[in-house]
């Protein structure tokens, strides 16, 4: 398969792209509509989240197809910092670095808005640990952990990537 | 001077609530405006932050004067924990109780809607030491850390406040 190209986001993006949040387990109905509220915000240009978008030639498909995206924010009272509040590839291309892709385009994002530091917010849950583990491979690092944040037994973790050192990469 | 009493947020807080943070060195004239904007969130019942707003008899003062406020709201995607945005002292009344007053009213809600936790965000400055002090008079605890969240040199540190289990207290 083709590697993912990856675009700002487009009005038309919005129903391929609640297709593939519904399709991954692992997040619950709840989740999908506030991650489309997001997507909303920026197309009604209401608040400052910024959604980039995944696109890949599939085998069989006439035109490119959207495999996934990420949202990203800068963090209000802060100098540099941004928050990572969504990352999802459709289920169907998972696999093929697109997710590596994503993350890899949202720091070229914050380090061309002069941002140092991306933060994002998950679960301490074991149905998590290959995300976590996905975060740690893309050099993210967990740095902060509140017990019993999200339920009883469902940690907050914070990951965070510095991006100010250059030579440290 | 008597004892601060904390009801519910009116209209009329508005000035007296701005003046009462414009007051406080330690917030920036950016903060100030964005906790105006929560108190008119409320106000204006477009999001679900709940002020609580302390006031008192003040010597030579005709009617009851306001002291000072808590902002807290539930975080999303939590089944039992809230977030305290902001509290606020006038500094022509603190040290007289009215900070632990609204601390135990935050608590006193959050219990009410059956939150479990409450969690706060503050800065690991050493111009915030003397805050840090206050929220573990409280009770609270700093559970974790983001080094140079804010700014370089300027921390984020998490407190939290457990309220499920009463017999620690």
């Amino acid at each position: 398969m083709a590697a993912a190209r990856v675009r700002p986001l487009r009005p038309a993006d919005r129903a391929p792209l609640r297709e593939a949040l519904a399709a991954c387990p692992e997040f619950s109905a709840h989740e999908v509509d506030v991650a489309v509220e997001l997507i909303d915000a920026e197309l009604a240009r209401t608040a400052d989240y910024v959604h980039l978008v995944a696109e890949m030639d599939e085998p069989g498909a006439g035109a490119a197809r959207v495999a996934g995206y990420v949202c990203i924010a800068p963090i209000p009272l802060t100098d540099h910092a941004w928050n990572l509040y969504w990352i999802c590839v459709h289920p169907r291309v998972q696999g093929h670095g697109v997710g590596r892709r994503l993350m890899a385009s949202a720091e070229a994002h914050v380090r061309a808005a002069r941002g140092a530091l991306l933060v994002l917010e998950t679960s301490g849950r074991d149905d998590y640990a290959a995300t976590r583990g996905f975060y740690g491979a893309c050099g993210w690092e967990a740095e902060a952990r509140i017990r019993d944040f999200y339920r009883p037994g469902d940690d907050i973790v914070y990951y965070v990537r510095r991006l100010g050192d250059r030579a440290k990469e």
